[in-house]
């Protein structure tokens, strides 16, 4: 009843194509997700990559089997039947099982459980073993279709593909938060974005979009910051103003949830996530106006505040779904002390700027804007900051050589799936999150 | 007939959509390529990011541009002429002219001629403006078509796309030349291949892919090595040897070839790269082999190395090319002393191991094998190069909780690129390459 497994067996058939073989003889392969057994039969449970399907043994069979345990790696060749009270329709009867490698050590939970009896600590510590289990897979399966949906629809639009530099010389965009990298005996650091390099990029491709690791040195432990995330990034030149870049974004989201309705359904209706709609024309307040409505309705007053608080995007999102029917809403017009030096300021309103967040769910998930796109513009800016261009030379020399007006914007990858699957920590939408306690495995 | 643009004017036409447009007026958009200056005539050569276009103005018009400098970014506003003697068949005739934006610096080199007059050094130290030129960009379309081949051939065989961490514990993996990060006040390395995530994987997805960043700290300064470059990675499980690996390398690579036929047919025409066919089977030759063939043939007897030099790599490829009439060559069975400790050994030979090379165009450009899947075996290997299990703990749990035969393999893409355009050096292929005396733009 259990061999080694000779190479050249029969091919494997996944257990996603076995309802097409009843009453036919083949070899499934997969880990051994359960047993059970009762009086006179056991039922092995086998997991595949594309679902589960179970093989009928009786004794003295079963007894032989006893010793196997739960996510061993096993070859099943058997006969297909239908039968309509086996999980799925079908199963595997007179099963000839093959040991293709054992488990030598429990899961740290039982795989097959419905729910995740762990704390998230143990969730992380061992993912290799706990992202088998169909609930914490799932994530994972909807953020490859969300990406693969945005390449999808960004190269629909005349987008390349960009990969740029992770480790860079300065760490004067942002300053704060990043990492020290030993670069050859010199001082480095790691990338918080792509910004520069794709704006520079936009003076050869107009069209550029990245999917790649960002680097945050992030000192505060919550459930929504990584030190690590996916960052989806895309610029693009000849705009009018950030409208045009709120319209490309919104076609980028809409790709996404395409992708997913169409490559990650399951996964979706195992952790019961609601897809939203995308409106035609996602519905914008700008963040003056925003300001006044949460200082008429709610208990305090914003005004003069240069940002948003978490408590003011929840209020907002509950607005825009009430006044709109919209699950998304953009704040446009953020005060220019709050964002970036390379920040276009709004036409008329300079204390404004052509900037604006993608709210989803109670949560800001993209941040975009215009850009300057002028030498001169940047070196007012800068000096206004207090900076000189010196830092700034390998950059700004594009602008030298004329850069048209130009946008983007950039969305994290985990955060978006933690909305859409409504998962309470952007951990648990990570394969193997890194923050400030923790970087293995 | 320079005037400042409004918002919401005409709506922007690509240069590429311009013969649909005969006889009509039209606008594009564009950098200022070139301006030639005739007795009678003044050409405006206008580059987007579709091609090239000219505009045609007579006196006085042509006077009042005289102080255009190419790279001004334009918008240009005319009657599209069919002309057989115009470049690409088309011009626009009584051409309205707005400057988007100037340039405030000549190039460092004229962009409009075929050929590029710069040294590396010159060219890379302002990538920003030096990328503009057809042949310098051209590479990056075709990297930008091979990763989306690569990922559309894995997608269409059922492999998952992973994100990993890119910063990691220990530098465990191999040791020499590793980046360090200052991790939060911890010694932390940039990874060197998403080897260890990727595995771990195939326990959850089976079959899994990453296109990103990877770090060598490589102290050479070659003409193939960088300090980053993008790593195409896959791992698959439920193989039986490193044979169904290499398959499945050949399907990626013939995606990939054919992304860039449909993407970058222009871009392989300017560089004049000719695209290599991948044979249905792709000759292989055991290292034992290929040793004694260049025993027999070449000056040198390599009987007893551990490994080919690049003087072997190149014959066995012109080898390939005059016996089997292809350009591509696996070499399998590398001797085990040279590869890493997750290598699977050859059955009946353990002195060999279950892995290969893909060689192409004289050049090893992926490196693949089957990997150890039993926990023991892994111990064993450790202990057999003096290592204990300890570091490698967060990797070695999934070993014991099941892995089916698994494998896989890394392709280098900066390299693969050159090699497909012919450029000398790796940089060439690369946006912004990092190396040991390169930190910026």
């Amino acid at each position: 009843m259990i061999s080694i497994p000779s190479t050249g067996s029969a091919e494997r058939v996944l257990i996603s194509e076995l309802p097409a073989c009843a009453d036919r003889p083949v070899s499934v392969e997969g880990w051994l997700h359960r047993r059970r057994t009762l009086k006179t039969v056991t039922f092995l449970v086998l997991r595949d990559r594309t679902g589960l399907v179970q093989a009928v043994l009786r004794e003295p069979h079963a007894s032989a089997l006893e010793h196997l345990t739960e996510e061993s790696v096993l070859r099943v060749s058997g006969i297909v039947k239908a039968n309509r009270q086996a999980p799925g329709g079908i199963e595997l009867i007179e099963p000839h099982v093959a040991v293709l490698s054992g488990s030598t050590e429990p899961a740290p939970f039982d795989l097959y459980r419905p729910t995740v009896p762990a704390t998230l600590p143990t969730i992380l510590d061992h993912s290799p073993v706990t992202l088998r289990h169909p609930r914490l897979r799932a994530p994972h399966v909807i953020a490859a279709a969300s990406v693969a949906g945005y390449r999808a629809a960004l190269d629909g639009l005349g987008f390349t593909e960009i990969h740029t530099p992770k480790i860079v010389g300065s760490s004067t965009e942002s300053g704060a938060n990043v990492f020290e990298v030993d670069y050859f005996g010199t001082r480095a650091y790691l990338a918080q974005s792509p910004q520069f390099f794709k704006q520079m990029m936009v003076g050869v491709f107009e069209r550029v979009y990245e999917t790649g690791p960002v680097f945050r040195a992030e000192p505060s432990d919550t459930a929504r910051h990584l030190a690590q995330y996916t960052s989806l990034d895309a610029e693009l030149g000849f705009i009018d103003d950030h409208r045009d870049v709120m319209e490309v974004l919104r076609e980028a989201v809409d790709g996404m949830l395409s992708a997913v309705r169409e490559r990650a359904q399951e996964e979706c209706e195992l952790l019961g996530a609601r897809l939203p709609e995308v409106p035609a024309r996602i519905p914008e307040i700008h963040f003056a106006q925003a300001q006044e409505l949460l200082a008429a309705h709610t208990a305090q007053d914003p005004r003069g505040e240069p940002d948003l608080a978490p408590a003011h995007e929840r209020w907002l999102c509950e607005w825009a779904a009430r006044e709109h029917g919209s699950e998304f809403l953009f704040v446009t017009g953020y005060p220019m002390r709050k964002r970036p030096f390379y920040t276009h300021a709004e036409p008329g309103r300079p204390e404004y700027s052509n900037s604006f967040d993608l709210l989803f769910r109670g949560l800001e998930i993209v941040t975009g804007g215009q850009r300057l796109h002028k030498y001169e513009d940047y070196v007012a800016a800068l000096a206004e900051r207090g900076e000189g261009v010196e830092a700034y030379e390998g950059y700004l020399q594009a602008f030298r050589r004329g850069m048209p007006p130009h946008g983007g914007f950039a969305m994290g990858l985990e955060r978006w799936v933690a909305r859409l699957v409504g998962a309470e920590n952007v951990r648990l939408a990570t394969l193997f999150p890194r923050d400030i306690t923790r970087l293995s495995p």
